[in-house]
């Protein structure tokens, strides 16, 4: 079967703060990535009076719409989804503004209520992170919205106008922000919390996105030195929120600019977003919070490629992510899914040997399809960009420990001393050894799988305390796969398994 | 014009030490890239008797080459190109063998003479690295191949029986290697080299290649902490050589075992290797070589790439590399283009200010070609990725001076203070300068090229001493790219260019 022809969806969403245009470029509901983005800080909100946006912000909001559309068109978009939020939709001028966009720039925006606005941003996460009940919270800024997800689809949801920009522009005049500023935002934060009476007895999980969240989660991955490129499914704690509070209230401007992680752009207005986290992280009483990477944008392409489906919500998050991962470097389908065969075979018949579950069998299964994917880079040393891209591709529905595990598995799987390197902060205690079973068994398969013809067929496993037999069922004598088991495979095998191994072969039947 | 269409050719290379596969993607004429490889060692070359190959090596041989077959069978190659060197040349059963591998493989294999194997590995090494007139020498396991090149191309070359497998077979039977059969081997390669009447008088430049010289350069590279992945173009200077001579020759194998950038399988053999290399460099009176990653299958490959022309040598070797990158890489062509027409147009306006000339401008053209091709891996963070694509590559014809200040060009085309990090070591004095101001430039025109259709057409410098004003020529008034470029680029233009810099704008007439 083909997969479904490629096509490109842009996404264009006008924010308070920022707008932001987005292409996708997917096979619907076989795999995606983002292809390009132009981000610009447009800054809509502000000025902002009873009549409207100000004259100011229109032409910029104007002017970026055209660049935008331009860039569309020179890209070569399939479709264009272009929204407008809380900004938008709380002026009074704001039709005749979207009016003005259609005619001068030729592009239909559609303005999203507080309820679809969570909506989007739900579906968002949802193809982002492992949840199944629990709420989301995604600060934009101009509004915040708040959700409550059940049975992992979205149940209700509204905005607040506790956006960062707009907290900011209503509350603070001073740098650093004085106490009773804040005492002030932190008023209003809890009387709008107040009006959301569904959210008393929540506990969590919690599920933060949006611009103002994902910053926080990144000054929190530069201060612990995170070794990960994406900060999706990172952990946030609620001890690093009040620790990054703590810092912002007490400096001035200046220096909250070179706060490692804070974009520079941000560092003005992010203060009171962090408080509206705190806040609700205080009202459900979590310790964390996971992030999602994915928000608005992504939900509003998801409708989109996930459009088969009743839900457009991914099924079998996890294993979807490590097949998209894998379909957009070009995987060699039949040579990487055989090497997942054999290494499954092993890691079953070896099962009393390494005593590993069906977690650490998931890992191995994940890393086998993706081992080779380095060679979308470079035929040399891909065995180090297969781990370059699986650290820097952020693996949805899976944990940064989750993440390094497979990479680094990836990483090892034709030679060297598996270690964990720089990712050694992610780990956890046992790991050092699983990455040593775990890669004896990948390494294994893989040079049983030199020739990518699927000679050997199968591997049966008989041991005593003596040692290990490993018996390859070929179709033909497999001697090249023998020489290269032997040379190449057999010790990391001996001392991952703790005896002598021996290898025969028989012919298939 | 649409690319000729793509292709897969496998190169098959039987050696005296090592056989290879290397498959190579490509289409022709136009761009290529190593897709895949399988080594495997097989010492045709031991035991070798009178009566020629040896039963094992035989056995050794022919289950290789059927692995090979089956693998491009999988892979999927459009034509199989398979040789054979010194070993089956020299074996009284060479025919015999290769009649066997007709009949069993199913694959035809050419018995390449000296003279064939000195001009395949000659158009490998004109391919990947600059050589005008001099010497190429190839050291190989049976034998090593001296070539006369002029007005870039082979005039003659030879094969002498000076491979490094072949020579420690006859000459080397204790560990550590004793000074007695050192000597001999001396002698021996001496000898030889007499019998090349026409390398008298001859002074280089030298160009080197084969498993034996990449892994003295790797060797080299390692002690040096050499921080680009390729050794393409990498200066092995003589005392360098004559140190590796000195530790290897004091070591037991062992020891030489654990030498840092040593393969394990030639630890055995690589000695001698390096005695034939410091004999030529002697005779020639030349303190360097440089190092081609290209050899005899890449040159087989080129011979069927460049068909269409001539000669099948890359005409505009630098250009040609950088243009072969980004097309594997998918770039952008149009922007890409654009962003290299406003980078060329300020540097030649502003040389009176920079005061750089034919060489930088060539570098700052390449990076912008090449400053997004990391989106291939992922947008975000995509120029840090561009760096690391061509840091990895290689870039034939350029030096590593020249590859670190490109891929630093490309790495900061977007943000950040150029520093050049783990490459300080490859530059020289000024280049932290240059790399300043090219990166001003590059950043620039990326800013006002941010919509992708080439709106900016063209830029007007003027300048005193007081400040610079950039005039952009424009279709339609370029609003956000006045915007853009004020906030991203402006700061590093003044720095760079030591004044003001004022931007404004004109409609194009």
């Amino acid at each position: 079967m083909n997969p479904p022809a490629s096509r490109r969806t842009a996404v264009i969403d006008l924010g308070s703060n920022s707008a932001r245009v987005v292409v996708m470029n997917f096979r619907p509901g076989y795999s995606y990535h983002l292809e390009d983005e132009v981000r610009e800080i447009v800054r809509l909100r502000e000025g902002m009076t009873e009549a409207g946006l100000s004259d100011a912000a229109m032409t910029r909001g104007l002017f970026t719409l055209r660049l935008f559309r331009r860039f569309c068109d020179s890209v070569g978009v399939d479709r264009i989804i272009a929204t407008a939020t809380s900004a938008v939709r709380e002026a009074a001028n704001g039709p005749r503004f979207l009016e003005r966009v259609a005619w001068d720039v030729g592009l239909s925006v559609r303005v999203l209520d507080g309820t679809q606005e969570a909506f989007y941003g739900v579906l968002g996460a949802l193809n982002a992170v492992p949840l199944e009940d629990g709420i989301v919270l995604d600060i934009g800024g101009g509004s915040a919205q708040v959700s409550r997800v059940r049975a992992r689809r979205f149940e209700r949801g509204q905005a607040l106008t506790l956006g960062s920009l707009a907290l900011t522009e209503r509350f603070v005049r001073s740098d650093p922000v004085r106490k009773s500023e804040l005492q002030a935002v932190q008023q209003e934060i809890e009387r709008q919390l107040d009006g959301v009476p569904w959210l008393n007895g929540e506990r969590g999980p919690l599920v933060g996105l949006g611009g103002t969240i994902r910053n926080l989660a990144k000054i929190e991955a530069a201060r612990r030195r995170y070794p990960l490129q994406t900060i999706n499914g990172f952990a946030l704690s609620r001890a690093s929120v009040d620790e990054t509070v703590r810092i912002l209230s007490q400096s001035p401007l200046s220096l909250r600019r070179r706060l490692p992680g804070l974009a520079r752009d941000r560092a003005d207005i992010i203060l009171p977003g962090a408080l509206v986290l705190r806040g609700v992280m205080e009202r459900l009483g979590v310790k964390e919070l996971a992030i999602s990477e994915s928000g608005l944008r992504e939900g509003l392409f998801f409708e989109e490629f996930w459009s088969d489906l009743p839900y457009p919500v991914t099924p079998g998050l996890r294993e979807f992510a490590v097949l998209n991962l894998a379909r957009f470097y070009g995987y060699h389908e039949a040579h990487a899914e055989h090497v997942r065969h054999l290494a499954t075979r092993l890691f079953d018949q070896l099962a009393p040997l390494h005593g590993y579950g069906a977690w650490e069998r998931e890992l191995l299964r994940a890393a086998a399809l993706l081992h080779d994917i380095g060679m979308a880079i470079r035929y040399n040393d891909h065995h180090k960009y297969s781990q370059t891209l699986i650290t820097g591709s952020g693996l949805p529905g899976h944990s940064g420990r989750e993440i390094s595990l497979i990479a680094l598995l990836a990483r090892y799987h034709r030679k060297g001393v598996p270690d964990a390197g720089e990712y050694a902060g992610l780990l956890e205690q046992g790991d050092e050894t699983r990455l040593v079973r775990l890669s004896a068994l990948l390494r294994l398969s893989e040079f049983l799988e030199r020739g990518r013809a699927g000679v050997v067929r199968d591997v049966e496993a008989r041991w005593d305390t003596q040692g290990l037999r490993l018996t390859l069922v070929a179709d033909e004598h497999p001697t090249v796969e023998l020489w290269d088991a032997q040379r190449n495979a057999l010790d990391l095998m001996e001392s991952a398994m703790g005896r002598p191994v021996v290898l025969d072969s028989r012919l298939a039947v």
